[in-house]
């Protein structure tokens, strides 16, 4: 009756390389991040030229964008390649041993060039105001040091991840738990995984809702990728290591805190 | 256990045409696109009107409207003719042949008088104003030539019509998934299909926070030709081929991707 | 395996006047209407005293305000009193039998109380604020006619009750389907019923994107009068009869074109 | 096959301060709270620093962010402590003797906690903005007497812990309902459950769409702290005291309603 929880996955799978849903999953990655980064970049670019905001979707309507992207790509990805369109949850999950280290590159690479492609797409519809406008770069934000902007993509990301690793953890109900009124059910946990992309979703657009005025919000490094990679100014690329580090610092937390703290396992106790 | 996949729809199945249900299809089609056009013209209308964007719902209201009223009423017609409320969708389904081609012309018809009648009766509340605000119909703004609203009408039209093929697809979970999270049932495949509205309103919404600025956003013929034939303007009958040519290839390509990548149909390789 | 139909509810029951269940219900629908006006009267107040709609929620945080008032307290008491929370809802329910007429006439009245106390409740906070604002009354705006208002009604309370249909019927998928993609089991008309409060909360949401420029949305009696007697100003009585009409008459066209069209009633073929 | 209710938790259960799921349940709180305080409040910053609210967020994103925060972080922890993140709502839980004293203590003392660290957090990015912008602290407005503030409060937790007690109860399907489309079963109630952080983050966000303007809505005693420790002005500390007495007050109204009125308990027919 209990959820009988997977074995880690090894470090290489040499099997995986032969499947189809593989390449599959690689493909999904990519095409996701791509109309990831076009609908949010084309989104941030309609913001960005106007000189009323009150005339345009507003900062309100960009954070919408990413999380609603999110919402709706994870939904559609999760039963082909887990729907991460994100290196950052790629690196989470891979830390927490739920995918080979070889797909977790692969995801990472897919991811990246995906991400390229649709912030091109996006530059070539309108170069001029792509170019003249920032081209949805991320960059610390003047009166903010380096350090706020590492600190926000590093919090920023924790918030991600830790929905992630909440929203997908199949013991979560069967856990003992004190609240009577949960019942513990495996079709429970189902729903829960089901309903697991609109969490997600609305954690990324609540980070966009309170970091945008800091670094553009990144908590993606496809995304920070992609946009640096097609805008390709030196400013944007001062900041870059930060929209790396910061994700992957942030994750790694996450990671931790799910394995130690919720799930106890070093100290075995699965209660 | 798993899911027994339909037989593809045939192109003509005559006896459909005797039966009741074909018929309320057909009129719920028309109900839905009606009350479509009718809610969504009607806010474009309450936004044009006034000189400041900030005293109305603003053009982030535009694209909660017609992205929340695909959501509705997806949801409310889903049982009773699928729940297309669009050519373009109905177009991607036919391909796919998960209808008959009879059944397709004749939710496309219904479709396209839906929306001209919901559509007249906004222009029936306010004759000045809807001449004077452009009617809701969909044009190639100022600043993008004729390529760029075709392409962002075939991307956004991709967004959509992929958003359903993956939201519906009910040998999702019943495929090799790698993802240990993930249990497979038939519960499951429904929970997913019960929720599909969700993820298919929000990618409504977001196709048009993206492409509001461009085009004002089709992704929907029937929605195109409704407001063209109340405006009934020279300069927007000029663009209007965009609006059926671009999003049928948007629609084209994401069934292709879906037969092709995600069910990896001509390889027989149903893993 | 097929759903059961209830019968039609009497007209007169007169067991459930002896049954505290009753009682509570029609609590529930006060206390729901009560808090309704309360909060959605409240934050059109918050909007209309500042001059500047920039620093406050908007004239769409006005219907967010109002749609997901209506889905938390359909949530909250759909197990209690079916979560009617407005006479035009009761109505159409009433003219399809899904209650007795001594029980609609108790919710009405419940509803009316409710409605007028949480009005009141706000003036009490702002008196000066409430009177000089218009009191969250409904009239129709400058520039339209009572025949627009009345249309505006019609359409928009149809919208609301189409849905209330739509969603909570639970013969939706035991009719024959011919899409595939949807397979038929009371699990799935069980989940259907659960996340109805969303379509239904949506629909709410909509229609004041739609309307407020046109009579600031009334599409529930009881709101109407709720504010119109706390406000008590003789241009706001003077449209009152527009919110009692407009909305049963599109409650009684929904049921209608449910009972008619989808259900198929007359012909007594269900299919 | 109905759901067998469990007993009230005792005052004092000594087990469970032996057990690592008591200690983890506080930590989660701890955590959810920090992450609370630290995007809403970093969001109000972002509103406030700017001149022209149009080029941010806005007062609806505020509310967005407090009402999303809340959704996201219930659905996150509820399998862990229950998802209270809001000592109102651990005091309403506590009165129905939904756990016991020594965890509804322990509970608010981690929450206090992390609101303090994440506010802290905020300040620490900047803290000239954060000390020349109200650091996000609750005090009632200009134009407001203190009863207004205190009424604003308790209306506004009755809505939130009101739709908690709603939404988690399990044996609201298990009652008598006379509404037929409604069938009862474990299932049903299970899904309720889950899809519960829904309307109680929706019912967050609707408060403070109305009360931002009067309070800047606390409803949430640890939330009211954090803010008023970290920014330590005296204006605000005058008002702190309504942000603890009101929603304490809320909270034990809507407790009572719901075990008098909907459950009848003093009645001892729970028909």
């Amino acid at each position: 009756k209990d959820y009988k929880e997977p074995p880690p996955a090894p470090l290489f799978e040499p099997g995986e390389l032969k499947s189809w849903s593989f390449y599959r999953a690689g493909i999904a990655e990519f095409i996701a991040t791509f109309l990831f980064l076009y609908i949010t970049i084309l989104t941030v670019m309609g913001v960005s030229k106007s000189n009323s905001k009150c005339a345009t979707v507003g900062i309100q309507g960009i954070a919408w964008s990413f999380g609603g992207m999110i919402f709706a790509l994870v939904y559609c990805t999760a039963g082909i390649s887990g729907g991460h369109i994100n290196p950052a949850v790629t690196f989470g999950l891979f830390l927490a041993r739920k995918l080979s280290l070889t797909r977790a590159i692969f995801y990472m690479i897919m991811q990246c060039l995906g991400a390229i492609c649709g912030a091109g797409v996006v530059k070539g519809f309108q170069q001029g105001l792509y170019m003249g406008n920032g081209g949805g770069a991320n960059v610390v934000n003047n009166g903010y040091t380096k350090g706020d902007g590492l600190g926000a993509e590093i919090v920023g990301t924790f918030v991600l991840v830790y929905t992630v690793f909440s929203a997908t953890d199949a013991k979560r109900n069967a856990r003992d738990s004190h609240v009577p009124v949960v019942p513990s059910s495996i079709a429970l946990q189902q729903f829960e995984i089901i309903l697991a992309p609109l969490p997600i979703g609305f954690a990324v657009f609540l980070v966009h809702l309170a970091t945008i005025p800091i670094t553009g919000t990144g908590i993606n490094p496809a995304r920070s990728l992609g946009a640096a990679i097609i805008y390709n100014r030196e400013h944007a690329w001062n900041d870059h290591w930060i929209f790396w580090v910061g994700p992957f610092i942030g994750a790694a937390l996450a990671a931790m805190y799910h394995q130690v703290i919720i799930r106890a396992i070093p100290f075995k106790s699965r209660s």
